[in-house]
């Protein structure tokens, strides 16, 4: 099916096979991805941070390391990042109140929306919303403990490829967040493709 | 009600009404508790690792902290923290899948059927398992991220004291984790108790 793209502000969720590949294109090398990942024959059953981190030791993914769910089983293989490596596992997707939080008195277009919205293309629905890996978001943390929210450090075209080690589905979010300096206040557009 | 035990390797769980306050004690010092508290009103609005380091932009809470929902709205206060602080937000609660990968080939006691064991006892059930605040569990990060699981820091008695934003139901396991180095290899009872 080739090169799609996810729309400025917009999710995309897509089925994997075991052994599908899936590469997620940062195009402008400035956005954040907020990204999920199920078990397609239950959706109860999903990437977990919390168990990432627990199985890896370390804060954030590096190639050839697995995703574990929280059943503890591997649903992904980072098999190749071309980015500085920088993907955040310690902030939660992006959502309406957050931005209420941050000044906001309308609507705001979110990652937890768009998760849902797009499973909902695919005739999927989940009543929670799990801890995202957010690509290419640059967090960095100090040896107080303390975290910031910094413009991403990936360039045009970065990429990263997951292998699917169970059939799944991936969902992806380009993170609408134009307040802080994650996306350098500027959303756009993002590619994916399913290699075979 | 005075103070409770809390048996070594199991849960509990309690009511609070907004206001009231919940005193856990590190009984023996050396005793991992993992918590989590959902909102009375609606279980799917609950204590969220995710959100709590988000606004905190820190990763662990410090007296004063305010920990927030998957709604991002505060649902306790840390009012009092005797001891040296370092409460994990980052590993998942352990769960029977967990000890299969550290080699256990029989069921082991976990966190996570606690938790629902806790919640049952109450009348409630979820169908999903949020992040855990892991109460004087001592996972040192260092500055290339990489993580660690050591020996607690607190002392015998060392407590801590979350006040009650919302009505909500507070729960405990006493982390049964004796392989690794987190609770002395030995899990003990810890104690709670409610304060007006």
């Amino acid at each position: 099916m080739g090169l799609q793209q996810i729309p400025a502000r917009r999710g995309k969720a897509v089925r994997l096979k075991q052994g599908e590949r899936i590469r997620i294109v940062n195009t402008h090398g400035t956005q954040v991805v907020d990204f999920w990942a199920f078990v397609s024959s239950s959706m109860n059953e999903y990437m977990g941070m919390e168990q990432c981190r627990a199985t890896w030791t370390r804060l954030f993914p590096v190639e050839g390391d697995r995703m574990y769910t929280n059943q503890r089983r591997p649903i992904l293989t980072l098999e190749k990042d071309t980015s500085p490596g920088r993907h955040d596992t310690l902030m939660a997707p992006c959502d309406n109140p957050r931005y209420g939080l941050l000044g906001c008195t309308d609507y705001h277009d979110n990652c937890r929306d768009n998760l849902h919205a797009a499973l909902f293309e695919l005739g999927l629905y989940i009543p929670y919303t799990p801890a995202s890996l957010n690509l290419f978001m640059n967090i960095p943390w100090q040896q107080d403990g303390s975290l910031s929210f910094d413009p991403a450090l990936s360039k045009t075209g970065d990429y990263v490829i997951f292998r699917a080690e169970l059939d799944c589905v991936c969902a992806m979010s380009n993170c609408p967040q134009d307040i802080l300096a994650i996306n350098n206040q500027k959303p756009v557009e993002s590619h994916f493709e399913v290699l075979a």
